[in-house]
């Protein structure tokens, strides 16, 4: 039950914090608006950090079904709590979106555009096409999990690997991230979208449903042959 | 007194720094005049490593009694030197408040918007909402102590904390500050505001009384409630 | 084996990641188009601290014929070995550039300048000039050279040391970059660059082959007069 | 003669770095110019951690007349060998400017400003006033010597040193140095001064030596008391 609320509120702590980061720029009147890339990245990367340092000797910090299945799949993670794991990350990522549209209500009715407005929610593609933005995001999730396996089997001082992590995934953003906004994370993406399809959000628009299952399929598909590259060469 | 002396320094080196990257952001002709949200975040981000890397060791480094109530009401700090830590914080606060005075005097000057002014000394809405303003700095309290009281109790290398605390400021404020300024620290906001009341700055205008409870009341009971949360579900 | 293995994909992680950055701020309609040096110098810098992580303990994570020909001078790498090393720096920078031609493909279409499409590949200076070209690539490997060196002689606690060369790439790149784009890195350079010649992106231009020998040649002799400098004087 | 080496070596990489990402901002048709405040407190954050990584071990990492006369007052460095330190710290900057000058030439032959191209070299104050100016670097450096008395009186993991004093470099920037560029060291202003009088910069104006008193002797001042003041109360 513990790791259960550790992966709940492990989550709920990052997509606040990493869809935060995102609101904070593109919502209008907000006195973090149009601080660009650097802002959104960094937010995200630090997002992940914190969870990392204040859950990781609890759940293991997946906050992350691509990262559960992926780690399930190489035999670092038991099958059995797979299902547990991935109800809490929705349920987190669920809540925190919630609590986003509450934080940020003034602003959401300052803003005029819905796309805006449901990108603080959910990814979206910067130039529209299946095959590219699915390329992308197995891409992205392929550097994440080979990453992430390859991190954790090196030898670091106790909470360096929340600063690693992080710094992890401020570098896809940063280097990889412009094309569909990384969501590397189908709990990210879908639980929020959701969110915005049942929330009374002033002047929402679409919620994209079309788009929806990218980034749910690409990032499972991407980790998983990401950290199976991994073990398969170098363990 | 040694921990007195070192909440008081503490806070004066944090206030320093944090409202100063304030003041160099938004006063005019400052060489980092408009460098942006990324400077500001990073200035209270690192303003807050700082003293706990010099402090940390002698007063636990709250410099917040947001920290220090939460702590005591968990049972991890002592109700005895409460008032003692709050005095002491809301002296180093005044005066980091008086030396930025000093520091930015010229740049007062050259400045003509008095809420500028104001702007480096204490937080204000970006939307006025006594309801969204209040919600806005209870969240963004509860995040900053959930985060502290949950990163404390993991092991990590000496000197790795001071990071990982000014990273988590760093993420409240690319995240959740740009809806009223992240006090989240009731000495931060209502010490320099005094000053602010007080001292000769030219051409300054009001120091907005009307809105000054809410960076005092909803940093303590956020705080107080992020505490008890992390308590109670993980110890 | 694995040891090629480490090198070849450690340096194609730096690549995708460090060119990565590169092309999501130039090219047209990514989410991170014109964000600036700072995401480009942040890019590069974990671009290389994730791959040092990952595979150093592996490797040495040299990821550089600079680096590899550099610590062969100064009898810290077997020479038997520098073949191997620089066949695996090569193949895994050209397969780097590979996947950042199909992920970042529609934003090669949407882009119409071929300068800034082979501006993602490899590095051109911002005024040419043999002579201040040479000597910039020069200065700056040297630095890096002297800082490699320098830096794994000292004592650190595991996981810090991946830190300190990305920060020292950080800091190359924030504060001798803008002259000639920092390759620092004859595999970084040229096997992007044939990649470039080859490959069918949309719209491009000519790979500049009269300024290919300077990211090779400069950088292969600074970073051996950086090592042998910081080794005669200091070891 | 080696820690003499130490400092030369590490004061120039210092400035070189620190100086270099001033050049690389300011000066035109540089990739990174007007990529802003955040690229210059960065570089110069870092252009401190290196050699403090590099040669932390043997010298103690001063790099700074301000650090060294603070420490000899406090009686935690020798008298004896302050002139040499000074000596070293000197030709180290010096030598950094010349590079400086050097690798940077066609791009100061591209701009016109003759007050930019002096930046480069030395601080000046954003608004003229040496009352202020004084007081400015008189502050800052006061800072610069207390977090460093402090900081190394904490026990930290190896390695981690080099990182908190680079971010205490990083906030006095991003906080307090926009109204006199935070000099912070004599060595680091008077150095490239007279370097800047001496070299064929080409368009070059004058070395401003009216103002060239006030970042030598405030921050000697600064630090001092910065160095007495934390003895005095916390040791």
């Amino acid at each position: 039950m513990e790791t259960f609320l550790a992966e709940l509120f492990g989550t709920f702590i990052m997509v606040l914090l990493g869809d935060g980061a995102v609101a904070n720029v593109i919502l209008k009147k907000s006195k973090a608006e149009n601080s660009g890339w650097i802002v959104i990245t960094a937010g995200w990367a630090f997002a992940v950090s914190l969870p990392v340092w204040i859950f990781g000797s609890v759940s293991g910090a997946h906050f992350n079904p691509a990262v559960t299945l992926g780690l399930a799949v190489i035999g670092k993670f038991a099958w059995s709590h797979v299902a547990g794991y991935l109800v809490a990350q929705f349920i987190g990522a669920f809540l925190a979106a919630v609590v986003l549209f509450l934080h940020f209500y003034k602003h959401f009715e300052a803003t005029d555009d819905p796309a805006t407005k449901l990108g603080v929610f959910s990814t979206g593609p910067a130039i529209r096409s299946y095959f590219f933005n699915f390329l992308g995001e197995f891409v992205n999730t392929f550097v994440l999990l080979f990453g992430i396996v390859g991190i954790v089997s090196q030898k670091m001082a106790p909470g360096l690997m929340g600063l690693a992590i992080g710094i992890l995934i401020f570098a896809i953003g940063l280097s990889l991230g412009g094309t569909t906004g990384y969501a590397i994370n189908p709990a990210r993406d879908l639980a929020p979208r959701i969110a915005h399809a049942l929330l009374p959000i002033p002047g929402k628009g679409s919620s994209d449903w079309s788009y929806a299952w990218i980034p749910v399929v690409a990032p499972i598909l991407g980790g998983i042959c990401g950290a199976l590259t991994y073990m398969l060469i170098f363990q």
